[in-house]
C-alpha cells in the first residue's frame, strides 16, 4: 500500500493540495468552504452545532462526511471550563476526521480581541488601550500569549485583530481598534499580529475594509467614502500587517463603500489583496456576511447568486454557516451558473492552509499536549504591565496626583466597585455571560475601588456609587456629594459598560449619537465639583468623551480604555504613584460633544474661525499624555535640509528625565505638509518611540525618514511622493511640537517602493 | 469714424469678443476676472468698495480705469431703499464704463435664495419650502417674478438657486436647498432657473458640488463622499438644470470632496460640465473661495498659485475680491507662471455674457426703466400661493384641525409672535439687519399670532411665549401652560431663528448636533401635552427635527419650513381650513435625534433589526402629506411587463376626490430595484404630480417611464441600464405604496442617453 501523495509530507504543500482536490467530489471541496458555528457542551460530550441561523437545520453526523472547512467558536458561546472543552473540540475533531473519505479536521477559530474569549481566560486591555501604549513590542508579546494559549487549546485561528482606523468616536466599536491613526493601528497592530503568527496561530485581519467609517457612527451603515480615504487611511495598516507581520487570514468587512460591497469587491480582495500586495492565504467572511449580500445589500437575488458574486470577489469561506457556500453553490455550479474552478481557487487555499497547520499529516493529533491554564500568572503579569502602560494622565495641574498615603478618599461613580467596568465588550463575561444568567460572575478581577482600598491601606477610603451607567435617575447625588465633601479627595470612576447590541454604552451595536457621558455621569461629575472638594476623573472607557465641560475644574484626569483584568491595579497603580503613567492618547479627546466625525487627520477646512457653530476638536490632543516626572528635549539635530525625492533624512533629540522619578516619554513624529495637489491633513503620525527613563538618564532617538513616507494619494489614484517643502515635528503630541526640521525634497514625482513608506525607522541609544 | 468690430452689434457675439480682447491689455483682461463688493451708500451718494477684506486696499478711482468684471451686492449690505440703490447702482455702472476704455460697466450681481435680497423686497418661502409643494411650475412663476425685479432695479445676475442636495439634515443650510432627493431638486430647481432666465436674468446653480455632505454637517467641512454617490446624487439636479433650464453661470463651491477642492478641479469644472455636458456660461467663485485654496485648503502656496491652479480648474471670476485674480495673477503671467490662455479663455466667456447681456452695445443704458416695486400685491399672491402650497399636515389622526371658528385657543411658543419666525437666513431681514441694529424691524411680516386672529375674529385667542428659541430657561413655563389649560386647543409654535454664523438654530454656519428641537422647546412641548388639552404643534423650521417622542400625544402637526412675508396667513389658513394643506415632506422627519446623517435615499443596510442602536429613519416619510379630504387611487394600469433596456413604459392611475372639498394629491413614482450590481436606495422618486381634484372630480395621472431613468453607476463609473427586475411604485410618499408595476428588463447594459434618464415624462387627463 503507498502513501497518496497528498499525504506526503515530502511533497510540497501545493502538489500535495493539487492531488487532494483531483480526488475530492465537488460537494467535498465546497464543504471546506465553510463552517459551522458550535458550542461545546457542557458535560463534556463534545461539541454540536448551535441552533442558530443557517446551521441549525443541518444533520451533524451527515453533514461531517463531506468534511467540514471551520469550526466556529467552540469556546466562545457558553461558559465551559477551557480543559473541558479542548477535550471535547478534540473528540469533536476526531469524529470530523473520522466521518469524511480524507480524515480532515476542521481549521477552529476562535475569538481573540483582547485575549481568547474563553470562560476563564485571562482578559487583556482592549486594543484602543494596546494603542495608548505606543509599545508594540510589548503588544508582539501579547500577541504571542495569546497564541500561545489558543493554540494549547486546539485553536487553529484567531479572529484579531481588528485594523480599522477610527474614523468616527461615536461608533460602538471604537474600543475593539487601536485608534485614530493608521500609522499607530498599523504598526501595533503588527506587532500583534507577529506575536499570535509566531505562536502557529493564523492571525486574521479585520474588517476588510472601511467598516469603521459607518455613515452616523450606525454600526453596519454604508460607509461614505472616496478612494483617497480609502488608500490613505483606511488600508494602510492592513498592507502593513500582511507585508510586515505575515498574518494568514483576512476577513472581508460587512459594509459596503460607495455602493459596492466589501464581500463583492474583486478590485478589494482579489486585485489589490493579492495581486498588488501578494498575499496567498485565506479571505473568511465576517458571520453571516455572504447571505447579507443577498439580504442586505441586494448585489445578489439568491444564496445561489451571493456565493458567486462571493466566490469571485475572493471570499474563500464562508462562516458560520453553509447558507451559500453549502447545497446553493453546489447547485449553482452544476448548472453552470459558477465555475467550478472559483470553488477550486478557495478550496486550494483553504487546503493549503491546513497543509501548513499539519491538518493534512498523518501524525495529526488534535488532543492538547497538556493542562491548560489560560489565566496564568505570567498572563496576568503581561496583563498588568501593559494596563500601566495605557493609562493616560490627561491632566494633574496643580499635582494633586500621586494622592498621599494616608488621605481620606471619596471614590464615586457607576465604574468604581464593578469589575466589569475593565472589560471590552469582547471579553468573554461582556459578551458571552449575558446570555447565562444562572452564570456568577464572580470573575477574579478587581474594581478600581478594591484596587485602590489594596493600594493605599492607610487611607480612608469611602464609596458611594452616585448613580448608573446610562440610568437617567440621579437618586444617587446626595449620598455621593455628601461622602465626596467629607473627604480630602473625591476620585469620581466614570465611563462605560460595554455590550453587544444595546446592552452597553461601548461595544458592538451600542453606537452613540454625541460624545456626552453616558447617562447622568456628566451632572454627577458637575455635583461633585460643586462641593469645592478636589475631584480626580478616572475615565474606564471604550471611547473618548468631551471633556471641556470641566475644563480648569478638576483637579486631575485619568484616561483608561478598558483596562482589562489587571486593570484596577493599574489605576490605582497610577493614582498611588507606584506607576508613572505614561499613556498616550490613541485618539482625540473633544471638547464638545457634538459635529463628529472628526479625528487629527481630517484636513483643516471648515474649523477656522466661525464657519460653523459645532466644534469638533480636541480638548486633549492625539498623542498627548502627561508623567509625573519632567522631560528636556535637548541637542536636537535636524538641519534645513534639501533632498531628492528618494531621498532619506535623519532627525534626533536627546530626551533627559529632569525630575526625581522613573518616567516614560514617547517622542512622537510628524509630517506637515504645507502645499500638496490635494489636501492634506495639518499633521499625520510617522514615527514614534517610547523611552523609559532614570532621573537625569538621557536617550537619543534618531529617526531616519525617507521621502516615500510623505506619499499620498493623487488624483489620478496613483501614490506619488511630490517635491516641495516638508516640516518633520518632533512632538510629545500631535499639538505640542518640540522641534521641526524643514526640508524640500526636490526631483521629480515619484512613485514610492511600498517598503519605505511603511515605516519610520527609529533608533535609540544612550547618551552620556 | 469707424466702429470697432466689438462694438457692432451686427457681428456675432464671438467676433466681437475676440476682437475685443484683442485690444485689451492683459491687465484689462484679468480686471474682468474679478468683483468688488460694494455697498449703496445710504444718501444715494453710489456705490463704493466696502471695507471688507480684500478690497479695501485698492483705490476705486485707479482700480476701475481697468475696467471691472463683477459688481457684487450693491443692494445686500445695508437698508437701503431699492429705489435709491438702482439710482446709485447706475451711476456706479456709468463711472466705470467712463474710466475704462472701452466703456464696459460691469455684471451686477445679488443673492436671490428666496427672494431678491434687498430691503423691503418680497421675502418668498426658502427653496425647501418649494420642495414641499410639488409644484415646479409655480416655482417657475417664482423665478421669472425675482427676475423681473432684479433686471429692473439693475442687476444681471442672481446667485441662486442652491441645488445642493440635502445629505445630513443638521447642516445649517438645508433651509436653503429644495430637499434631499435629487429629482425633486432638479426639477423644482430647473423650474426656478427657467423662470429666472426667462426674464434675461442669469441663474447661477450652486453650490458646485458636494457642499451639502460636510463631514458631521459642520458648515464647509471637508465632504467624504465617491464617486457614485457623487455622480448619482450630487450631480444630476446641476446637469438638468443646464440642459433642461439653461443656466448661464456655475459657482464652484467651498468644499472638497476626498481631497480635491471643487475650486481646483478641472474635472469637474471642465471636463464634466464643459466637455460632457456642453456648458458655455461662466464659473464664479464662491466668496473668497478662490483665496481659500492657499488659507484653508493649502492646495496652494500662494495667492499667484490659488490664481493660477482656479484658472486651470476653470473658475472664470474671482468673487468679491481681486486677492488673486488681480496682481498677483498679472504678475505670474508676466513671469511665466500661468500662460495667457487661462486669462483669456476667462475673459472671453466673462465678455462673451456681457456681449449677451448687451453690456457691450453702445445703446446700453443702466439707469431703471420705471419705477421699482419690490413688494408688489402681484409678488405677495405669489408669496401667499407657494406659502399656502407648502405647508405640510403631518398629523392629524382625529380630526382636531381645522378649527372651529368660535373656539378657545392658546396660542404658545416662540415663534408664535415673531414675524422673523417666517424667514430663512438669506431674506434680507436675517442676513443683513443684524449688522444694522439701528434699523427698525417693521418689517410688514404678519406673524402666525397675527394671523390666526386675523384668520379666525370670533376666536378666542390667548398667547404666551414659553420659551425663547434657544434659551435653556423654562421661566415662561407656567403662563404657557396656565393659557393652555383654559383653552380648547393649544397651538404650540415652535421652531427656528434663522441667523448667519452662530446668530441662529438655522442658517449658514448655524450647525447642529442633533435633531432634538432647540434649546427647551420639546419640553414646553412636553409640558402643554401634560396638560391634556389637545395640541397643535406648528413648526416654523429650516430643517425637520425628530418627533418620536410626540408619537400620538398630539392633536394635529403642522410642517413649515420658514414660509416668506405669507407665512403667516398661510399657516392660519391651514389651521382654520380656508386652506386644505397639500405640501409633501421634501426631507424626512425622523424619529430620534440621533444616528445622522441619513436620508431615504441611503440602502438600507443596518437599518435591520439590532445592529445600532441608532435609528435614523423616519417618523414621517419622505413625501408624506396629509389632507381635509380623501382621495381614491382607482383603475390603476401597470401589468407586469418586459421591456428591452432601452424601452419605456406607461403606468397610469386615476385620483379621485372622495371627500367633501377642494382638496390636492400629489402622485408620487417610485422605483425599486430589486437586485443591482451595485447597493441602491430601497426607494428613489423618478415622478411626481400634483392634482388639484374638486370634491368627486377625478383625474387621470399617467407616467411614461424609460429605461434610462433606472440608470446608476456602476463599479466602473459609467452610467449604466441593467436587465433585470424593476417595480414602480405609485405611491402617496416614498413609504405609502398604492399601486406596483412589476417590470423585467431585458437585453444588453445599456448607457443612456441624458434627455431620457433626467425626467420622467408625465400627463394629465380629466376624467369622466
Amino acid at each position: 500500500m503507498t502513501t497518496a501523495p497528498w499525504r506526503d509530507t515530502a511533497l510540497a504543500a501545493a502538489a500535495r493540495v493539487d492531488d487532494l482536490l483531483s480526488r475530492m467530489t465537488l460537494e467535498e471541496k465546497t464543504a471546506q468552504l465553510y463552517g459551522v458555528w458550535v458550542g461545546a457542551a457542557t458535560d463534556g460530550d463534545g461539541v454540536a452545532p448551535l441552533q442558530r441561523e443557517m446551521t441549525a437545520d443541518h444533520d451533524w453526523d451527515e453533514l461531517i462526511t463531506l468534511g467540514l472547512g471551520q469550526l466556529t467558536r467552540s469556546f466562545g458561546t457558553a461558559p465551559v471550563d477551557p480543559a473541558v472543552g479542548a477535550q471535547a473540540l478534540a473528540r469533536a475533531q476526531r469524529r470530523i476526521a473520522a466521518a469524511g473519505r480524507f480524515g480532515i479536521p476542521a481549521v477552529a477559530h476562535e475569538e481573540c480581541l483582547a485575549g481568547f474569549t474563553a470562560w476563564g481566560a485571562t482578559a487583556y486591555p482592549v486594543p484602543l488601550a494596546w494603542g495608548a501604549t505606543f509599545d508594540p513590542a510589548l503588544v508582539e508579546e501579547l500577541g504571542r500569549r495569546i497564541g500561545d494559549d489558543l493554540r494549547a487549546a486546539g485553536v487553529h485561528q484567531g479572529l484579531a485583530p481588528v485594523l480599522d482606523v477610527v474614523r468616527d468616536p461615536r461608533w460602538g466599536r471604537v474600543e475593539e481598534t487601536i485608534g485614530e491613526d493608521p500609522y499607530l493601528v498599523g504598526t501595533v497592530g503588527t506587532a500583534y499580529v507577529r506575536g499570535l503568527e509566531s505562536a502557529g496561530v493564523i492571525a486574521t485581519l479585520k474588517h476588510f475594509a472601511g467598516y469603521a467609517a459607518s455613515a452616523g457612527a450606525r454600526n453596519l451603515a454604508p460607509v461614505r467614502a472616496g478612494v483617497r480615504e480609502f488608500a490613505d487611511v483606511t488600508l494602510p495598516p492592513f498592507e502593513m500587517a500582511l507585508r510586515e507581520g505575515g498574518a494568514r487570514s483576512v476577513m472581508a468587512a460587512y459594509t459596503e463603500t460607495d455602493g459596492v460591497p466589501a464581500s463583492a469587491d474583486p478590485r478589494l480582495l482579489t486585485e489589490l489583496l493579492r495581486e498588488e500586495w501578494g498575499f496567498t492565504g485565506t479571505v473568511v467572511a465576517d458571520y453571516f456576511g455572504i447571505g447579507f449580500l443577498q439580504t442586505l445589500h441586494r448585489v445578489a437575488g439568491s444564496p445561489a447568486e451571493a456565493a458567486r458574486v462571493a466566490l469571485e470577489a475572493g471570499v474563500d469561506v464562508e462562516l458560520p454557516s453553509l447558507k451559500c457556500y453549502g447545497k446553493p453553490l453546489v447547485t449553482a455550479v452544476r448548472e453552470g451558473l459558477v465555475p467550478e474552478s472559483l470553488v477550486d481557487r478557495a478550496a486550494r487555499r483553504v487546503l493549503l492552509q491546513k497543509c501548513e497547520l499539519g491538518l493534512l499529516d498523518e501524525d495529526w493529533r488534535p488532543e492538547p499536549a497538556g493542562p491548560l491554564d489560560l489565566d496564568s500568572a505570567a498572563n496576568r503579569a503581561l496583563a498588568r504591565r501593559l494596563a500601566e502602560e495605557s493609562v493616560v494622565l490627561l491632566d494633574n495641574p496643580d499635582g494633586l496626583l500621586p494622592l498621599a498615603p494616608d488621605t481620606r478618599i471619596a471614590v464615586v461613580g457607576p465604574r468604581a466597585a464593578d469589575p466589569l467596568a475593565m472589560l471590552g465588550c469582547y471579553s468573554f463575561p461582556s459578551h458571552v455571560l449575558p446570555h447565562h444568567p444562572e452564570v456568577p460572575t464572580g470573575i477574579g478581577i478587581p474594581s478600581v475601588l478594591e484596587s485602590l482600598r489594596a493600594e493605599l491601606p492607610d487611607a480612608k477610603v469611602t464609596f458611594a456609587q452616585g448613580c448608573g451607567v446610562s440610568d437617567p435617575d440621579p437618586a444617587g447625588f446626595a449620598e455621593a456629594v455628601a461622602r465626596a465633601a467629607e473627604a480630602d479627595v473625591c476620585v469620581a470612576v466614570l465611563g462605560d459598560r460595554a455590550g453587544l447590541f444595546g446592552r452597553g454604552t461601548s461595544g458592538e451595536g451600542c453606537d452613540v449619537a454625541d460624545l456626552q457621558l453616558p447617562g447622568v455621569q456628566g451632572e454627577l461629575l458637575d455635583a461633585l465639583v460643586g462641593t469645592g472638594v478636589p475631584v480626580v476623573l478616572v475615565l474606564l472607557t471604550g471611547r473618548p468623551y468631551a471633556l471641556g465641560r470641566w475644563q480648569g475644574r478638576l483637579g486631575a484626569v485619568v484616561q483608561a480604555f478598558f483596562p482589562g483584568a489587571e486593570g484596577g491595579p493599574a489605576v490605582a497603580g497610577v493614582l498611588s504613584g507606584r506607576v508613572n503613567p505614561s499613556g498616550r492618547l490613541p485618539v482625540s479627546v473633544p471638547r464638545s460633544p457634538g459635529g463628529q466625525p472628526w479625528t487629527y487627520l481630517q484636513p483643516p477646512l471648515g474649523l477656522a474661525g466661525e464657519v460653523s457653530n459645532l466644534d469638533p476638536t480636541p480638548l486633549y490632543a492625539f498623542g498627548h499624555g502627561r508623567s509625573y516626572t519632567a522631560f528636556a528635549w535637548e541637542d536636537f539635530a535636524g538641519p534645513d535640509a534639501e533632498i531628492g525625492t528618494d531621498g532619506s533624512y535623519d532627525v534626533s533629540v536627546t530626551v533627559r528625565n529632569t525630575g526625581d522619578r522613573d518616567g516614560t516619554e514617547v517622542v512622537q513624529l510628524y509630517l506637515h505638509d504645507p502645499v500638496a495637489s490635494v489636501t492634506r491633513p495639518d499633521v499625520r503620525l510617522i514615527g514614534y518611540r517610547r523611552l523609559d527613563l532614570a532621573p537625569g538618564q538621557a536617550r537619543r532617538v534618531s529617526f531616519r525618514f525617507h521621502a516615500d513616507l510623505s506619499s499620498f494619494t493623487d488624483r489620478s489614484g496613483t501614490r506619488v511622493v511630490e517635491p516641495g517643502a516638508l516640516e518633520l515635528r518632533l512632538s510629545s503630541s500631535s499639538a505640542q511640537v518640540r522641534h521641526t526640521a524643514r526640508l524640500t525634497l526636490t526631483g521629480p514625482v515619484r512613485t514610492p517602493g511600498h517598503g519605505r513608506r511603511l515605516r519610520c525607522a527609529a533608533e535609540v541609544s544612550d547618551v552620556g
